[in-house]
């Protein structure tokens, strides 16, 4: 498989990496103006120097000026608490993987590549729609009629939980320190946001995240 | 219904924006570094001002830096002939009607909206995966699942000719001369090109466009 990876520089998407090292020709990070992209971009940047593989970031500002998210600059405080909680909500940018996947796919079919990688997974269904199954089936299907290569979409998580995909993480050696999750972007993980409360609880007995709380 | 139009400037979306008026609440045109986005975009503006339609454009730049297709200001030369010809084509933007449409889609669950509009039509088919039938029910499924609302994708124009197109601009009194076609984006229209000879046909016995040739 010649693929490419949706790669944000957060913990799922670098085990991703890791696990289709060889299958991976290029991996693209979006900057569409959430709190916290300049931090995971640049990890995302260092790990696939790391690994040899190609890296570039394609800049979507249109979201960050038209777009209502609490995740984006231009929208207000992140919540905290658990990530699974009504008020994550306020966290949805609205169709991002779509925009991302979609993207993504013409790319893939520019460069001749059969695949796009995404690492969206069973804990994201919960708040976000564009992260579930029939999401993800239908736009595959999108793809697949949409592109004269007839590009795939795969998503290897999107039934198994983030603490799965941390096993297979630490199986791999994924260097989790060199990863990044928090939505209020500081220069340490928060601790408290929704998403930072789920890296926890995923990479527990082996976390070397040093959160600030 | 309160709906997005994606809108070119071109015949066919002109004609979405005048039969669906009452129901449009912004129309966005995308420039993607297509040789003719300008001049495309310019009569854009014009019609929805005309209209009182709120109007807004936004730009792609990684399109013409990192896709490869002759439509394009990075791209060869636009070639000559009919529109269903082999040679056009190279005048595929890959996936193009996905990513419009995915930033449509999220653009309308941002704004509220119900429904995003494309005007792509039967003739485009043999030529443009993204236009087919196929693709545009699996895509509305995707935005369907993909946003919390279930904005809809609606595609009046999916089954019918450009022909067809122009009979109902008419009736509508779209005045044509305010839409730009050609490929090729000189100050009139070429003549030539796959879509200069498309346009010619759709608007025989009515056609205001003053050709080069």
């Amino acid at each position: 498989m010649n693929a490419l990876l949706i790669y944000s520089g957060g913990m799922d998407s670098t085990t991703l990496l890791y696990q289709y090292q060889q299958d991976i020709r290029l991996a693209v990070s979006f900057h569409y103006g959430s709190k916290h992209n300049d931090r995971e971009i640049s990890y995302a940047e260092m790990n696939c120097k790391k690994l040899g593989i190609e890296y570039l970031t394609i800049h979507l500002d249109f979201i960050n000026h038209y777009f209502k998210s609490s995740l984006l600059q231009s929208g207000g405080d992140i919540p905290e608490g658990h990530y699974a909680d009504e008020n994550m909500k306020q966290t949805i940018v609205p169709f991002r993987n779509g925009i991302m996947l979609s993207i993504a796919v013409g790319l893939a079919e520019s460069r001749d590549l059969d695949a796009v990688l995404l690492g969206n997974h069973f804990g994201d269904h919960a708040i976000y729609p564009d992260c579930r199954r029939s999401f993800i089936d239908a736009f595959a299907d999108a793809a697949r009629e949409g592109t004269v290569k007839g590009v795939q979409v795969i998503s290897p998580y999107c039934d198994i939980s983030k603490r799965d995909i941390a096993l297979i993480g630490q199986s791999l050696h994924v260097d989790f320190a060199a990863t990044y999750s928090c939505y209020k972007g500081g220069e340490k993980h928060c601790g408290k946001c929704g998403t930072c409360v789920e890296r926890k609880e995923a990479l527990e007995g082996f976390d070397p995240t040093v959160y600030e709380a």
